[in-house]
């Protein structure tokens, strides 16, 4: 039985954009598992029902229905654990990676990105994005990422935790990419699905890192299409 | 043979007061290690000639030295796979965590405290500190430190990522402790041992979770002398 996966995309199913189920996407490519991609729209929350959840990621393994993405990458490791291991048997670690990456990485990047998004979404999507997203910040989008230019390099700074971690390493996972470089990888495909900023200098060796992971499985994230040329 | 630990202190020599040698005393005590604390100061450079090294921890085991923390806490779960493991034998999401610790929180902490550190230090180790430190940052400690109360609350606010990673969970670790904790834990320890300052309100889980990490191992830490009262 094929696994599936409920993923956001846009107006075209091929524009994957959330970053929770870019790091399910390479969970999967990771251990070597087959999966059906389910493409979802924010306004789709009845065909996540049967989940009893509005969120996607949403995964479907035989009669198993596992939500929210670190939840999965840990079923993933136990329902197949002789396929390569995500977390290696300790997924703690791993909980601080995501909340960094969820707290800090992207709160701020979301500011830089968040309103090169309704141009993906179809029109019921985009009115539920648009005044769901202004609601939380108190603005308009446009004002969310005003002046981003000038606040790239604060950007690039805030991700020195990255850039440490990575010295002498290839991956997070040192060697071998884990799940804590998709955790962190799933931003950047956020971005590059949905923005054509440019978010890292060619020489920052995060711009390296993150060759390294669109290579990964045969190209699969750089085969996506991206919003910058 | 007893293993020896070169750990920095003040004047008095109970005032351990370095982040880095805090993670490997919590580390020795995880692992149920005994170990003989040998006092250093910034000034003993010559003391650690055999380590060809100048900066503490220094950890000697019969005839192993090893330096650094994170390399002496892969020491001793290679060298002691039989007592609690310190990192489950996966020590790359680890890297991350002492990578984020030691650029974004121990810098933010540092320009709360520094100036609090000299009182402790006999003259020698007085004079080095000051130097290097203001020329370091540019400016006399007290410069540093100026304006801290109205600094605490964005400081609290950056420790975000691991209030995030503790929810649910008593530690990083999980329900136990684990080398997680013990990076993060030294700097609150550096901070208690040098600085009046309240750095966390009772409040906060964090605060909460300072308190377990206090009481461990018969309260090692709490039994330290602390700077504020």
């Amino acid at each position: 039985m094929t696994i599936r996966l409920f993923e956001l995309c846009g107006t075209d199913p091929q524009r994957i954009f959330s970053p929770f189920c870019w790091r399910i996407r390479m969970a999967l490519a990771h251990k070597g598992l087959e999966f059906e991609s389910v493409p979802w729209r924010f306004t789709q929350k009845d065909a996540l029902a049967f989940a009893k959840h509005d969120k996607v990621p949403v995964l479907v393994d035989g009669d198993r229905v596992v939500v929210e993405s670190f939840d999965i990458a840990r079923y993933l490791d136990d329902a197949y654990p002789d396929a390569p291991l995500l977390m290696h048997g300790n997924p703690a670690p791993y909980v601080f990676v995501a909340a960094w990456t969820d707290s800090m990485f992207f709160g701020e990047l979301s500011r830089l990105i968040v309103s090169d998004i309704p141009a993906l979404l179809d029109a019921a999507d985009r009115a539920y994005f648009v005044s769901s997203r202004e609601a939380r910040y108190g603005m308009t989008l446009e004002q969310v990422t005003a002046g981003r230019d000038a606040r790239l390099p604060g950007f690039v700074q805030s991700l020195r935790p990255l850039r440490n971690a990575l010295r002498g390493r290839d991956f997070l996972g040192g060697a071998a990419p884990d799940h804590a470089d998709y955790i962190v990888f799933g931003g950047f495909m956020w971005a590059r699905v949905v923005s054509p900023l440019a978010l890292l200098p060619q020489d920052d060796p995060l711009h390296a890192w993150r060759e390294r992971m669109l290579d990964l499985f045969g190209g699969m994230a750089r085969s996506t299409p991206a919003a910058g040329g």
